[in-house]
């Protein structure tokens, strides 16, 4: 606690080609990460937080050039449930996101344009692939990796793909996949994003975006990370003036929605938002592994699984699925769903009750 | 049973003014309407069905021109729960639609072109008081009314509204006002219609519909009318074809819902259902009345409420609310919530487990 801390984003640039799940090749794959607290000698004090959707390599402290604070500032810092004390915590920018990281906004070398829909799909799997030439290039030798929603995703497939180096997995309100529900809340706001008549097939670069589109993605995501009772609890029925009898805005929750879609577009790339939701809705280690039992196989982690009771989203039941998989694989496995009345929202901002709960299995 | 029935859709041409709940008044009002089964001789046999959203006045039988079969033919026929041996069925498109009753589709007459956004905010309300002159003008003395969805809030506001006409009122998948949640779907369907390029503040009957906003609109509410569970048993996380890699469309999930976006285009105007969704955003006759018991208090009506298990759109807990408002107002109410895994369309397709109840109910 006490000072304020600044954070600096880093740019990682990785030359060598990485081949994707999809076998097309990336050159020149730039990461942009952030570190808070310091790497100690053995080289074992890291923790990779992994974000969701939307999120940033700006995970904590006052960005330095914005003055923004990072998006989970309440979990990571002195003191905190990710406690830069004793931690080195590293965020990053997912590949095809648009934070510094390589994504469909970044330069195509072949073509000295943006990609646009040239970028290749990508996945979870080479989200995390592309992490860890980042922890390679830290020279981190076990890690603790911890995420909430599409981060909890990357985090189950870090614990899968490299189980030596992995030593505690934190999921928070995750699912080992995405149910029939989220991936057709995902084509509908693709869908949005994709008949906006400035999308041009992606290629709108040059021109107005695809804000329109954009705006109504972003407005069916909140829908979908607020529940029924926190809508309730924030606005209720109210109407923001009186009715307006046409079709401007009448309700609160309708002057909400807007407003998180409008801001949304001045922060976010369109294309981006294809690339990461189809990464999502791809992820499966049921079906790749098998079983997750057969997935989790190999790993010599121990697991902390968090869930929200009013999560919707990313329910209790896709959590307990994840639990009971790893107690057949006899892993060590530690379960805990939080009240809350903050929907899927709630990783983000429930956080004394997850510092508690963080803090006691980081001890352990 | 036996021989097949074919309906017929009829006019009825109201001249005198009707004034709005707005104040706003319209004229020359067309009611498209239906009937099944005989009127008695004492005109107490009537059962008045009340569409939902995007329905229309063709509830039962095939249609003699289209030869569709009617929304809720299931239910409306010879031996079934609205029994046209027994009763006189009414079913009639609700005022601000597209099937036949004057909406913003229709020519207004003062300008000889189509009112589009000229046509006046409706409300639940006034969609009961038009249907009100219909029921008169077939010379009804005692009615039924029964609905299902927004039919629900027609038919509890027929109630509050005529209640000396009303005699038994069964709602079915509804609740006495929309959540914030219903409300927030409703804002980001119009929203996509809304900032649809083709749109043009309404004026798009010379040109191209706003198809893309329309369908996107359809897709987010077929979300809605489903659940979980049954989005799980139609579709899983199964692939139509193999992954595209790419953003077409990988999941059955997807097709499905991009199909019933593009059949809703061809069939629905995207006027009606900016006005429709918005008089269900309005209505609320708890605040209107200030409680629901103030509202139903000279209702001399028997009441029959069924809600489904896996409806979350219109849930268990609101027809609840309606039924305890009831209880303490000392009316008779019967209410049963059923099982199903069909999510709020549960209305539509689980027939027989409601024909059972609603026969008992009509006979007692």
């Amino acid at each position: 606690m006490g000072n304020i801390e600044f954070s600096e984003t880093k740019i990682l640039k990785i030359k060598e080609p990485t081949t994707l799940k999809s076998g097309k090749v990336l050159s020149n794959i730039d990461i942009a990460y952030e570190t808070y607290g310091k790497l100690n000698e053995n080289k074992d004090n890291a923790i990779l937080v992994l974000h969701a959707l939307t999120g940033s390599a700006h995970a904590a402290y006052k960005h330095k050039d914005t003055g923004k604070v990072g998006w989970w500032d309440d979990m990571i810092g002195s003191g905190k449930a990710f406690d830069t004390d004793k931690y080195f915590i590293i965020s990053s920018n997912v590949l095809g996101g648009c934070y510094g990281t390589t994504g469909p906004a970044s330069i195509n070398p072949e073509t000295n344009k943006p990609y646009a829909l040239d970028f290749p799909v990508i996945t979870i799997e080479d989200i995390v692939d592309v992490q860890k030439k980042l922890i390679d290039y830290l020279g981190i030798e076990k890690i603790i990796v911890a995420g909430g929603s599409m981060g909890g995703m990357q985090a189950i497939e870090w614990s899968i793909r490299y189980p030596k180096l992995v030593k505690s997995t934190i999921l928070i309100a995750t699912s080992a996949r995405l149910n029939a529900q989220g991936i057709a809340f995902n084509a509908v706001a693709r869908n949005a994003i994709l008949t906006d008549n400035n999308f041009n097939n992606g290629n709108y670069y040059d021109g107005e975006n695809p804000s329109s589109g954009l705006s109504i993605a972003r407005m069916i995501g909140h829908i979908t990370y607020l529940c029924e009772e926190a809508m309730y609890k924030k606005f209720g029925r109210e109407f923001k003036d009186s009715p307006s009898f046409d079709f401007g805005i009448d309700f609160q929750v309708e002057s909400y929605l807007q407003h998180q879609g409008q801001v949304f577009v001045d922060r976010f790339d369109a294309n981006s938002y294809l690339y990461i939701t189809k990464a999502v809705d791809y992820y499966d280690p049921i079906k790749e592994h098998g079983s997750l039992e057969e997935a989790f196989k190999n790993s010599n982690s121990r697991f902390l699984i968090i869930s929200f009771s009013t999560d919707w989203l990313f329910t209790t039941t896709q959590s307990k699925q994840i639990v009971n998989s790893l107690i057949k694989s006899n892993k060590d496995v530690s379960f805990v769903e939080l009240e809350s009345k903050c929907g899927h929202d709630a990783f983000l901002l429930e956080f004394e009750k997850q510092t508690k709960i963080i803090k006691s299995f980081l001890k352990g």
